[in-house]
């Protein structure tokens, strides 16, 4: 028999999706370090409530400047796409952390990943908020089972974060990343204007003269995180992310590197998911 | 190595994207046919305030069940997506219409693109929208040059409008489509629910059953349309799509077939417009 | 300015690849249940000589109608692919292996993956086959480690394997799967010619069928295993893959079903492995 | 009725594809500029002998180093994936003219696309060999109807001929194109080896150099062409074609870019058809 009552099919199914929806959680926490209240959001996968004793890989996905921790949901839908590839198989069940490293950058708002002066927020991600929330959420919370991922500040978030804590992460995907700055004597004079404070910082974690500098050791570590890092053919960051992967191949780290259609936009970042999740899944241990 | 300053471009480029940057309007027209007005979006492609005497292809893009003439935007975003497809030239520019047949299917509003009893939207379609959209905007208006596209209800009314009109369109791209409904003595009786009414008038307009009496003129007919049908292998309309597309393969109809991973939901359907769009640029006439 | 001399590295590179080729193999035994040599190839993965102690996931990828151990390779190209695919590392090491399950359907040699009379081949696999390359080469050898695919006869005999063996595979992919047949009783009185041998046993053991008079204990048995059915649009066998595909639905077996552009021929399964391999490396168990 | 006789149908569609088959020709002339017999391939689609009042679009596709005009059938199967692109409407009827600029570079076998000292292929090409078969098979013969596209060696080809001559191609696709060389004094000074000249050519016909010194109005007419370089990640030309596109951007001349998975090998190129067919032919007149 060919056909159905579809409508009342119709509205469920409307409603739940492939039966792999997940939950987004907005949390938030008291931070020491940076004398504030931190917030963020979080994917948790489907069955999380009910397997009360299973443990999960994390993935942290930071966004970029002006943005916050709801603009990966807000504008990327990240939600919809990580049901879907879990669903699938191309992903596996994760938890999904989305800090707050910013918002508008107006003069009373900072934004960045890295210690400036009156906002030490690499100190505040790794002492205190990565712990808080692989203790509060169910997370394994060793290295084979963590990655990172961002979008332009938070692609260059990424790399340097990996880039310095290369034990901590077993992969790193940026899109469109931050990865270098050049500045101005202007811009080092400027003490008001936090683009420029944050420009500087940039400037100074350059993830590019990072591996210039990098020592046989230091390559040795970076070689035990995989690294992809997908750019859009008409992005104004698109020189950095070829530097940054001509060091790498120098260097004789395996990196991944695509350039895709697009500009610096959200649809470049909501269709690179189905590029990272499937990645970061299956370079978690196993 | 090559350092810049982005910081301003950055701000220039996410306002501008790539440059080809299309316009939305919404749009409303005092129907005579149904008396009520009626709202309509309309994407207007780069240039077109500028090229003043250029005529453009038009594309008919109908929404869903519940939705209006805001969804394929608000829910969809296809306007990112047309943008970067026109700029890359994987769809040519043109003009897209998003009517509007419905809204939330309460007991006091209408949806559906046939016509029905108090209802009378396909009369309206065709006598009062098309002429009326076509003469205001600079749309070229020949069926080499027209295309119609939809989602769910609206891609059942896609094809239907093709089999009762092959004349007008050029091609079809039907996603999820709402293609044959069964119907209950109880749905028959029911005059008040305007659900039952639709799934009634879906029923009556069965694509399917249109393609099992047609004879070989309007076989004919139907060649002179390129079709695209196009629905997830969770999707629970897919047999009536799998059935749809059995039957043009006996009356012998090119038709194309696809079915991706996914459900009825609007991550399938924007990713739709990476399909649809660049298949109906491709069909329109030279 | 950044120049090099490409020259030879171009020679070294074009013979390398990158770096991740693995090697082809064809090897044979002597069947006691056939009473003949059987041929077979087989992939194994880039390091296999070197790391002496790694056993290694396994799929078994099957050749269709009038083709021999040789296809994949010769008409395929599975190499080159897979290569690439572990190189980036959507595909995960593992060893392929090829039988060889037919030739020139002349009246002087059998075809088929079913038993039939004179030709016990699903016999000699399981029995025979199975173990001895499993032995011979450095397989994990169960079913979290072994999957099954094929394209056309050898889709069939893929998802018929998987249906009369659940518990021996961790996942099925079938290309364009012959998965049932309609016999006419001329094709079932003749007893010389092999094709209407073969074609009454692919009758005989329909997975569609098979499905439909599946008791609730086999339906959880199948569910055991990973399902992914895969056809193109003008494919003549089209109809049978989605009544299987309806059946897995009706049955409640999870089953990832894709309908992509294209026919029955070669480019269809050369581009299925970008599909095929992935699928079975990530359903490997841990 | 589920059920059919699929073996004549299958014997049949083996054969006969979706109908849309062209045909491959291998023919020859005379040339007086290189006082040699040059062998090359045609492509001719679907119709061709039957309407035999049409002209057609045409696409010089070019082999790489070491290769022949046999290459692109032989190793990259350009066949069966433009006939399936017709078929589906995403690549227009167009004959393909495969020449020979080469075969093994033994010290007896030139190759290469420029003008070398006892070689003049670039004279050969545009004065003899683009008129000939312009006027032997039923080609458009205009700018707006002929494109060029290569890999290696023959995408560095592709490239220049539209640098050097803007007027006579519409679009342009290179795959790992071979678009600078280093040279040492010793390569200059070597008058023997065919490889040393090779190169020598390519450096002194780089089409780098070329943007570099490009003047206004050479812009200008590069901006009538449609560009696209596509070149994998792990190419060993990588990062000429980088610096290609940067300095398009810095021209301010539109141009796709591309950085998909892969080395320099055929899967690569292979795959890259899906790309580039679609491309020439969106970018060819109405």
């Amino acid at each position: 028999m060919r056909k159905k009552l579809v409508l009342l099919a119709s509205v469920l199914l409307m409603g739940l999706g492939s039966g792999h929806a997940g939950r987004l959680v907005t949390d938030s926490l008291q931070s020491q370090v940076l004398g504030a209240v931190r917030h963020y959001n979080v994917y948790l996968p489907n069955g999380y409530e009910k397997e009360t004793d299973r443990q999960y890989p994390v993935l942290y996905l930071l966004h970029g400047l002006s943005d916050t921790h709801t603009g990966w949901e807000k504008n990327g839908r990240m939600k919809i796409v990580i049901d879907e590839l879990i669903g699938s198989g191309e992903c596996v069940p994760m938890i999904v952390i989305m800090p707050e490293a910013g918002g508008q950058p107006t003069s009373t708002v900072w934004n960045g990943y890295f210690n400036m002066e009156g906002w030490p927020y690499e100190r505040f991600f790794f002492e205190e908020f990565l712990p808080h929330v692989e203790k509060k959420y169910r997370i394994i919370g060793d290295k084979e089972h963590r990655a990172v991922s961002g979008l332009s500040m938070g692609g260059g978030g990424s790399v340097v974060y990996c880039q310095r804590h290369p034990e901590m992460f077993s992969s790193c995907y940026a899109l469109s990343g931050w990865l270098d700055q050049a500045v101005s004597d202007e811009m080092r004079k400027n003490t008001t204007s936090k683009h420029a404070i944050v420009s500087c910082s940039v400037h100074d974690h350059s993830a590019i003269e990072f591996l210039r500098k990098a020592d046989d050791a230091t390559k040795q570590k970076l070689r035990t995180v995989r690294w992809f890092i997908d750019c859009g053919d008409d992005d104004f960051l698109l020189e950095f992310n070829e530097d940054f992967h001509r060091e790498m191949r120098r260097a004789g780290i395996p990196c991944e590197f695509r350039v895709r259609n697009g500009v610096h936009n959200w649809e470049y970042w909501h269709t690179g998911l189905r590029w990272s999740l499937p990645f970061v899944s299956r370079n978690f241990g196993k």
